[in-house]
């Protein structure tokens, strides 16, 4: 039996609205500018049309999703933070007074926050949800992060939170995560899929010094060595040398993508998750939108290897989907010039005098 | 007598407020987040902060104004669009049809439509402003484009429109043009401001072809020749191969500016006003905002002699304003997360382990 049957939605994937894509090119010709003018906005306009499967894709239910776990790798001393600022954040989250709080209320969204894997027990709020698969994972650097069991389960618990969200009514979704050490596994699920060196892809994640980074790729090194994670099988990724809250945007992506929800990824993080996305189902790809280039070494990598080019390059490198909240204000933009605006006809505007 | 005493406004500049920036600065590293995380965003709202003189910089009032104007140029065969566009596009930005009518509304901005010198008499609508100078500049390859009175009007008059508009409330300006001819006319300012050949400045604008492009490197190099502008003179560069809707937009800009809004450039026309402006008085550069890197050539050449590095590349190249209004959703993004994030002390989050 494929391990894809645990994943249902899965099956639900279907490509991308072509009519709808061929019809929302032929309208952004129609539009009084010069063709191709609105750029990158353009472009975006006619895939959110594919994606929502009309030449008319008007975003109005908008959620980001920020997903916490805790990573066993921070006793190698990889991260410039200790591990319990996971939980404080999640509680900053919960009392809304961190970032993306304030970028979801920005772009008027719903934040849905998520306890994946938190290294303590959380208590109970309405503004969390709890998904916990385990506290915190195992130490990479000398066993794997997780068990098969556990990365299935971490993908089916995003998945389903999604699912509920889907319910009460979703066109775009931001893909964002915290979870101290996390820089560290995105870099070897990077550096395991793309097979380059962990030097390529390690960085300073929060800010850790010289000494930092080279236990950072030291730590890299040895959980691909000790773990040796099969790069076609995007569990055994996952397992060997993920994260829960990595899991969980694999899962959320898979399902927002499934039900016809565009996925807006945000950083170096949530990237890794899209990798691990698209290898365990590639027809997930053009549901995909990459938000910004991350400050973070190895971010352009990966985007590459997913084949993506960001929206936005700021020189950001919070996490917390704070990236992908500001990708949607873009995504809103594009769909409403696409729809709102007159056409050349409507509005009694020549059209370029080569075309006469 | 000093022609900058026509400009009384400009009288009025100061520099930013350096204790609301060390204030700004100081509030950013206290922020649930790593220091510099945020990336542009924090530079930018210190720098907002600097200009609205306060640490909890607030933009409540938006206003985006689109300064229209026609080029006697266009005789030269410089644009793939007939001249009467321009009026044709006004029509559409009195109707609400325009892509900056969109996206006004989308940053919820109020947006301010000037006639400076369309080419045609315009019939009276309230949603456009008649600063009219005269029917469209005269032909700047043969003799100067508009006489030195009308260039101080020009700027004068685009002054007055913000002047009305700081008394309905103004935080921060969005200044964009439509003007069938006005990339010729800004590449000329261009050229002769920074001394470069008009090769590096001269793009395709709305879309020329390369025989077109020919005419356009033409005209400019024929204009420079014939007009002979004094680049350390603002008013005569404006004169010999400006615009009147770039005067216009200079006299916004340094109006806002002396009432310390903030000012955010737009295109490639918009950002040979703002090197006109700070060719005029310097002390306007600090409250200039980069919105994006348009994608017609020499708009980096522009930014790099103004020193302002653009938060957006998005491909953009339409002008009227649209990257701008993009760029103050970024800045309005930039103060909240400033303003309201928790600190570390109000959310109990640990500091970096390497401060301790």
């Amino acid at each position: 039996m494929s391990e894809n049957n645990m994943f249902e939605f899965v099956d639900r994937l279907r490509p991308l609205d072509q009519a709808a894509m061929v019809a929302a090119r032929h309208r952004q010709d129609q539009l009084t500018k010069p063709r191709g003018s609105l750029g990158r906005l353009e472009t975006l306009s006619v895939q959110l049309a594919g994606i929502l499967g009309t030449p008319y894709p008007k975003i109005t239910h908008k959620v980001i999703v920020t997903m916490a776990g805790d990573h066993g790798i921070v006793a190698e001393g990889v991260s410039a933070y200790p591990q319990q600022v996971t939980a404080q954040m999640v509680f900053n989250f919960v009392r809304g007074g961190a970032a993306i709080n304030v970028l979801a209320r920005h772009i008027d969204a719903r934040l849905i926050v998520v306890d994946m894997g938190v290294a303590v027990e959380m208590p109970s709020y309405p503004a969390l949800i709890d998904k916990k698969v385990a506290l915190g994972t195992a130490n990479m650097a000398v066993g794997p992060a997780m068990s098969r069991a556990q990365a299935v389960r971490s993908v089916q618990n995003g998945a389903a939170v999604i699912r509920d969200e889907i319910d009460r009514g979703l066109d775009i979704l931001a893909v964002g995560e915290m979870g101290i050490g996390n820089t560290t596994a995105a870099a070897a699920i990077a550096a395991a899929l793309t097979q380059r060196p962990p030097d390529d892809l390690v960085g300073r994640g929060t800010g850790v010094d010289d000494a930092g980074l080279e236990r950072k790729i030291d730590a890299v090194r040895r959980a691909l060595v000790v773990n040796k994670p099969d790069a076609a099988d995007a569990l055994d990724v996952l397992s060997q040398v993920g994260g829960f809250e990595i899991g969980g945007m694999v899962g959320a992506m898979l399902c927002a993508a499934a039900y016809r929800c565009a996925v807006v990824i945000d950083g170096f993080i949530s990237t890794a998750a899209a990798m691990l996305a698209v290898t365990l189902a590639p027809q997930v790809r053009p549901f995909l939108i990459a938000a910004h280039r991350s400050q973070e070494l190895g971010h352009r990598v990966m985007l590459d290897w997913l084949g993506l080019e960001p929206l936005l390059d700021l020189d950001m490198r919070l996490g917390e989907g704070t990236g992908a909240a500001l990708g949607i204000s873009l995504a809103e933009a594009a769909c409403k010039t696409l729809c709102e605006m007159a056409t050349l006809a409507e509005a009694s505007v020549s059209d370029q005098e080569a075309e006469r």
